[in-house]
């Protein structure tokens, strides 16, 4: 019998925490295994300034509750270890502290640094004959693991991204005549389009919208952006346009983004969705609106997909009987086994698989002109945003749970290897 | 037995559609009062250019469906007819519409001056000698109308304005140690700071947030600003922040605004969240995020709030009976009767109570530094978001109703007194 390490990585989403309650609750099935799963706080710093959270205590009522709350609940970070190979005195680290705690298993629960970081530890960990179980559990709204099906976290915000588009554009449907005939809506997404190509399920035969989709796999071309526009407020009034944040030019240079330095080191003002409505007040002065998603699309736990939720516990409770059952270095991965009716299953890839790269949106998912989705995107996209899974709600606000993340005595001297956080290396 | 017409005017919101379905239903259980109901399409633009679409033959299920249906169903507009003692031809061309149709009572469904227009129609027809029942409905996101506690549609827009800011509290929360510490979201309010100031409902005893809420009603001071936004960060490691579109210097120009030109006519590029996102990193460099929420606020039926959901409703219903009961010009107000359990009843108010200005925030509902809500604020706000009136979800988006909006056969030759929608005339 020993105790688990938990950690929450990079981006935090809507549902992470169901991936949390999977497997605390599934740990609590295997009493001979376990004996206390610790969170880390703030994720892998946790793990090397050993900040740990005794979660296994938790009670049915705070697990019942992590499955409706959305970010992270044990903190989640953006702090890329070091390459081992260079110096891998925080691998180091983490293993004294893991020892020093009694921690033979490893569960970080991420996208595919994290998955990497997994794979790195339980290298060192095996250099230094420290007999740790590593699996890494799948997150990301970019949907861009390798090896899965999808990613848990893409679901809802597909689902956000879509209702949002499905409303705004009933919205403008009746405004058009008079007022703005051009919305433009920006959401995540800087290598890939997964996000918004999801707002295409809002797309149906009543023509109400999204008209435009723009994805960053498929370079901005202004003037036929611009000449789709203009066709569609000819057609039908008005156009509903999605954009990606990470849209690209023909030199694969980004166009703009919220959260983004110029080459200069300046930083912009403003994200792309106001740059698109300024190339298309300049070129046909239409009235225009638009909005930036941003956090409000990760966060919405209010809108979360149940296939999302469902698929999230899942990945938790997979990961903790992987474990149960010797496997190392092993993710769960999300298997389609049937699109209509969807169907999945959850299987064991090397997380190797999982760490070496980032899925593309295939480019058949959009149309040729690059401006729609296709009816295969479609029915990918589909399943993932079945189903509604409300979380309770109290005075008009959803119950939502905050941890207390009491951390537990600490048996080593301080950590000063080095300084925290010191720079972002995952999108963020 | 006579005819009614209906029409939506101004920004549409998220459950003007629930104020049809009242007029509608309450219409048909006096039969020997109305005859038919006709919607104009597109607002008052449908009286003018006898663009009608019979709404009293739509089924039971269409009714049920305008319950949770966003938008304006029949078609909204920004279009204010011209004052009657300059040039009074768009009330007399409505004047011969409604006579041709025999539409004897009149519903108009919007803002302060929806509210105005129905008042000086009131005034021509009497001048004219024709017979017309005119009934201000109220409706706005603002909840800048006089005479009524509260208007229909900003429940709706306050209860997604403080889940958002909620949701995004807990994203950063577990994100502030290695990565984003400030979060600035922007909804709309571009003279009052009732849409931000709801968003405090999503403060409590936990310290999560929003920190900072800014409103156009209290100066924009830079460096108090600033300040506050280190304090924050200082104490709790991250900053929520929520600002109002309108938020003004002391000179009460415009900070920004996503749809705005500067006094020489040039669009804006961005709008007055990324403006702070840039003040905040010049001035401390901390790693910020920003969302605007833009027409996604007012188009929410997915969030919308029950209580607003049962007022939008109810306005109708009573509107259709003062009608019945021989009132003129009137508006149905909702009157607060008791705030702790929150008990709400319906009255008229003549309309020229209403037509006559704003109703803005009271300085008393933010705190004395201007940055935060006061227990007053937040008990007039809570009751106003209470429960959930989710709508009907098929494979995982919301079932909403696009009208087919078929018009009746005109009587009249075309018009062509003046062309349409020529300017803006509210807010957008």
């Amino acid at each position: 019998m020993a105790n688990a390490f938990y950690g929450q990585s990079g981006g935090v989403t809507a549902v992470i925490n169901a991936t949390a309650a999977g497997i605390i609750e599934t740990a609590r099935q295997h009493p001979t295994v376990f004996d206390k799963v610790y969170a880390g706080r703030d994720g892998i710093l946790g793990a090397l300034h050993e900040n740990l959270v005794d979660i296994s205590e938790e009670s049915v009522d705070t697990l019942e509750q992590l499955l409706h709350t959305p970010g992270g609940a044990f903190g989640s970070c953006r702090h890329k270890l070091q390459n081992p190979n260079v110096n891998h005195d925080e691998y180091q680290r983490i293993i004294e502290v893991f020892r020093a705690h009694d921690i033979r298993y490893f569960f970080y629960n991420g996208g595919g640094d994290s998955q990497d970081t997994t794979r790195k530890l339980a290298h060192v960990a095996e250099l230094m004959g420290y007999d740790l179980t590593c699996i890494g559990v799948p997150k990301t709204i970019d949907n861009d693991l390798p090896a899965t099906d999808n990613s848990p976290g893409f679901g809802s915000v597909a689902k956000y991204v879509a209702v949002s588009a499905l409303e705004a554009s009933f919205d403008i449907a009746s405004m058009h005549k008079t007022s703005t005939k051009v919305f433009v809506m920006e959401v995540m997404g800087r290598r890939s389009g997964w996000i918004a190509a999801a707002a295409g399920l809002a797309c149906d035969e009543r023509e109400l919208g999204p008209d435009v989709i723009l994805v960053p796999e498929i370079s901005f071309d202004k003037e036929a952006f611009l000449e789709r526009v203009k066709q569609t407020v000819a057609k039908k009034g008005f156009c509903v346009v999605i954009t990606a944040e990470g849209i690209r030019q023909a030199t694969g240079e980004l166009l703009a983004s919220a959260d983004n330095e110029d080459p200069f080191g300046h930083t912009q003002f403003g994200g792309v969705a106001p740059l698109l409505v300024d190339f298309i007040k300049e070129r046909f002065n239409y009235k225009c609106h638009w909005s930036v998603c941003d956090y409000l699309q990760r966060a919405a736990r209010h809108l979360a997909s149940q296939t999302d939720v469902e698929q999230s516990y899942a990945v938790g409770k997979a990961a903790v009987e992987y474990a149960v059952a010797g496997l190392q270095s092993v993710m769960p991965a999300i298997v389609r086994t049937q699109s209509v009716p969807y169907q999945w299953d959850i299987k064991p890839v090397h997380i190797s698989e999982v760490a070496s790269g980032e899925k593309n949106m295939p480019r058949h998912f959009m149309s040729k002109d690059g401006f729609s989705v296709t009816q295969a995107g479609l029915d990918y996209f589909a399943p993932l945003i079945f189903g509604e899974a409300y979380p309770p709600y109290r005075n008009g606000l959803p119950e939502y749970r905050k941890c207390r993340n009491r951390l537990i005595p600490r048996k080593l001297p301080e950590y000063f290897g080095r300084k925290d956080g010191a720079k972002e290396t995952e999108p963020a």
